[in-house]
C-alpha cells in the first residue's frame, strides 16, 4: 500500500468530504421515509418559501430562537450570495480575514464590493490591523469565519470574539459568520460563538455539507427576524423555495438520531488525519509557523523560501501534488506590501489517508 | 358535495398541480433506488456543477443534443435569473408577450431592464405590434411562453413562431421558449418548437416542475454550448451546483417507465378540468372572447364590464373567490390607452374539481 501511496498524485486541492463519510444509505432511507410520510406532498409542492418549516424550526431550536430568525438556502454559498445582494452596492468595502474563503471574496467581489484582507493571526483576525482598517473604511460587513478558518484552520479566541462584537457595534457593520466546520471539533473547548457574544449586529451562516453530504445543498442563515424577511423575499423571487424533500430529509436524519451517530463516526475518521496533518508538517517543515486546529477540513502553512505560486504549483505538479493556487485566498491588502499568498498552501486533509497525508506533506517539503 | 362547493372558497391563484398528482411513491422509490446504487456517493458529493450528467445527457438526447447543450438549474426560474443576470445591464429592453408570466416580468426588471408587452393575440404574439416595438426598442431578448401561455392558455401558431424566429435572427437579439407546459397536451396536435424551427438565437427553458414536482426544483435551459458554459460559470459561482439526489431521482423516474405512465395518468386527470373550464366560461361568460387551450394549466379571460381590478378583487373575494391581481401579468405597455389588465382574471384549473371549476367561474361571472 505504501507503494501505491508513493507514486499516485495526491491531492490537496478542495475541501470535500471523504466518500466514506457520505451516509448514502441512511440519506435513502430518510428520504424514503420522508416520502411515504404525512408530508409527503408537502415537500413535492409548491410552497415553504424560505424552507421547510420544520427544519427551519428544528435549526432555530439549536440555537434557541425561532423559525422566524431561521432561512435556508440550497447551500450556504446561496445565501452568501443573497446577502451579499441585499447588503453591497458597487463601490462598498468588504472586510475578509486575509486568507479567507476564495468563494466568498469572488460572491463580494461580483457583487461589486472592494474586499480587503485584515491579516489573520494563529489566534484570530489581527485587531491592530482591524483598527486600522476600520479608520480607512466604512465596510459594510466582515465577513469571518471563526471555527477552523477556511483555508487557514485558525479558531479565533473567545478575547478577540468579544472585541470583533465590540467593534462592530460601535462601527456599525454588519458580521457575516460562516460556522460550517464549527461542529466537527475532534478536540479541545467550544468558544462562543459571535452571535452568543451578542447577536445584534451578527448573521450566522452554515450548511450540512460537512456533516452529512455536500450534494444535498442545504445552507442555513440565522439572522434577525426582518432581515430573514427581506432574503426570504429575494429568494421568492429568484428561486421561488429551495429544494424541498433532501430539507425533509435533513429534519429526518436527526429524528432518527442519525445525526449524532454519523457525527461521532465522522470526528473519529477526520481526527487522525487531522494528527497525522499536524504531525507530518512537524516532521518534514519544522520550525514553520502554522495554526494547530481541534476540528475542521484545513491545516495551512505558508511554505519558507521565495519562489512565487506559478513555481510552487509546477514544482508540486512535478512532485506529484495538485494545490489549490494560494493566491485565491488573499483578498485586497491592507497596508502594501503585505502577503498575497505566493508560498501559501492550504491542505484539506478529510478526503485523504494518514499514509497519504505524510507521503503528500513530504512531498511538499522535499527539494526539487 | 355539491352542497360543499357552493360554500367553500374557490383558490384561482397560482399554477399549482393538483395534490393527487404529485406520485410520492414513485419519486420516493426512486430516491431510495438511487442512494443503494451505484452512483450513491456521487449524487451526495461535490461536483457535477451545471447539473448532474447524467441527466444532461437524457435531456440532451431528448433534444437531439449532447450535455454541452444542457443546464440545468434549481426550477427553471433559477435559470431564468442567470440568464437574466447575463443577458442584461441597467437601462436594457426586454420584451414579453402580454400578459406574460409575472414573476418572470419581475426578474427581468430586478436586473435591471424595461420590460415592454408586446400584445397576445389569440394566435400568438401581434407581429405588427412586435415589429412596430422593434422600430423603437434594440431588445437584449423577447421571452416568450409559446405553449399554453402562462397566464393567457394562448398557443402561437406555427406561421407565427417562423416569423418571430426571422424577427430575431434580423434584429439580433435571443429568444427565450420558456415551454413548461408544452408536454401537458391534452388535443389536438403540439407545433414546432421554436428551437426546431432555427435554434441559433434561442434559449429554451423548461422544468419539471408540471410533470413530476414543482418541489423537487429541477429545470433546465437549451443553449448553444457557449452559453451553456457562462451559465455554469455563473451558477457555481452562485450556488456551487445544483440539488443531486432530486435531479438523480428524476433520472430514475425516466429509466423505470414512471414518466409515461405518470404523463398518461396527469393528462388523464387535468383535460377534464380544461374541458369544465372552457364550457364553464361558455356558459356563464357568454360571448367572452377567450383562447381555447389543448393543454397546461391555464384559461384566462378578459372579464366584461367597468371596474378596476381593485374592485374585481374585492367583489371576488366577497362571492368566495381568491383570484391573482391581473394586473401583475402586464408589463410596460407598448402604446399609451393599451389593456393593463384592469379584468384580467387568470383560472389556472388543474387543482380544481369540475365541479369547483364549475362553481367558481358562476361566481366569477355573477353580479354583486
Amino acid at each position: 500500500m505504501s507503494g501505491t501511496v508513493e507514486t499516485e498524485q495526491i491531492l490537496f486541492t478542495r475541501g470535500v468530504p471523504a466518500a466514506e463519510a457520505l451516509p448514502a444509505k441512511l440519506i435513502g432511507d430518510c428520504l424514503h421515509t420522508v416520502l411515504s410520510g404525512p408530508d409527503a406532498k408537502v415537500v413535492l409542492q409548491y410552497g415553504h418559501n424560505g424552507g421547510y418549516l420544520p427544519l427551519r424550526k428544528l435549526i432555530g431550536e439549536q440555537y434557541g430562537l425561532t423559525e422566524n430568525e431561521v432561512i435556508i438556502g440550497n447551500g450556504s454559498l446561496h445565501l452568501q450570495d443573497l446577502l451579499a445582494a441585499l447588503f453591497l452596492k458597487p463601490g462598498d468595502t468588504v472586510l475578509v480575514e486575509q486568507p479567507s474563503y476564495d468563494r466568498a471574496i469572488r460572491t463580494f467581489r461580483r457583487r461589486g464590493a472592494t474586499v480587503i484582507g485584515i491579516p489573520l493571526d494563529l489566534d484570530g483576525v489581527n485587531l491592530e490591523k482591524l483598527e486600522l482598517a476600520l479608520e480607512q473604511y466604512k465596510p459594510a460587513f466582515m465577513y469571518v469565519i471563526p471555527d477552523f478558518q477556511n483555508p487557514a484552520g485558525v479558531t479565533m479566541s473567545e478575547a478577540k470574539r468579544r472585541k470583533l462584537v465590540e467593534l462592530a457595534e460601535k462601527h456599525d457593520f454588519w458580521l457575516l459568520e460562516d460556522v460550517p466546520y464549527r461542529t466537527l471539533r475532534y478536540g479541545g473547548e467550544s468558544v462562543p460563538l459571535l452571535r452568543d457574544i451578542s447577536p445584534k449586529r451578527v448573521v450566522t451562516l452554515s450548511s450540512f455539507s460537512k456533516l452529512i453530504s455536500p450534494a444535498l445543498r442545504v445552507g442555513y442563515a440565522i439572522a434577525p427576524a426582518d432581515l430573514v424577511t427581506r432574503l426570504r423575499d429575494l429568494m421568492e423571487e429568484t428561486i421561488l423555495a429551495p429544494v424541498l424533500p433532501t430539507q425533509a430529509a435533513v429534519v429526518e436524519f436527526f429524528k432518527s438520531g442519525y445525526f449524532d451517530t454519523n457525527l461521532a463516526y465522522l470526528k473519529e475518521l477526520y481526527a487522525p488525519r487531522l494528527a497525522a496533518t499536524i504531525a507530518a508538517i512537524k516532521k518534514y517543515l519544522p520550525g514553520v509557523p502554522f495554526a494547530e486546529p481541534e476540528g475542521g477540513f484545513f491545516v495551512s502553512v505558508n511554505l519558507p523560501g521565495k519562489g512565487n505560486m506559478v513555481e510552487l504549483l509546477k514544482q508540486a505538479k512535478d512532485k506529484g501534488l495538485v494545490l489549490t493556487d494560494g493566491r485565491s485566498f488573499f483578498a485586497d491588502v491592507l497596508e502594501e506590501g503585505t502577503d498575497t499568498g505566493e508560498r501559501f498552501v492550504r491542505l484539506p486533509f478529510c478526503a485523504l489517508t494518514p499514509a497519504q497525508i505524510d507521503e503528500g506533506i513530504k512531498r511538499l517539503a522535499s527539494p526539487i
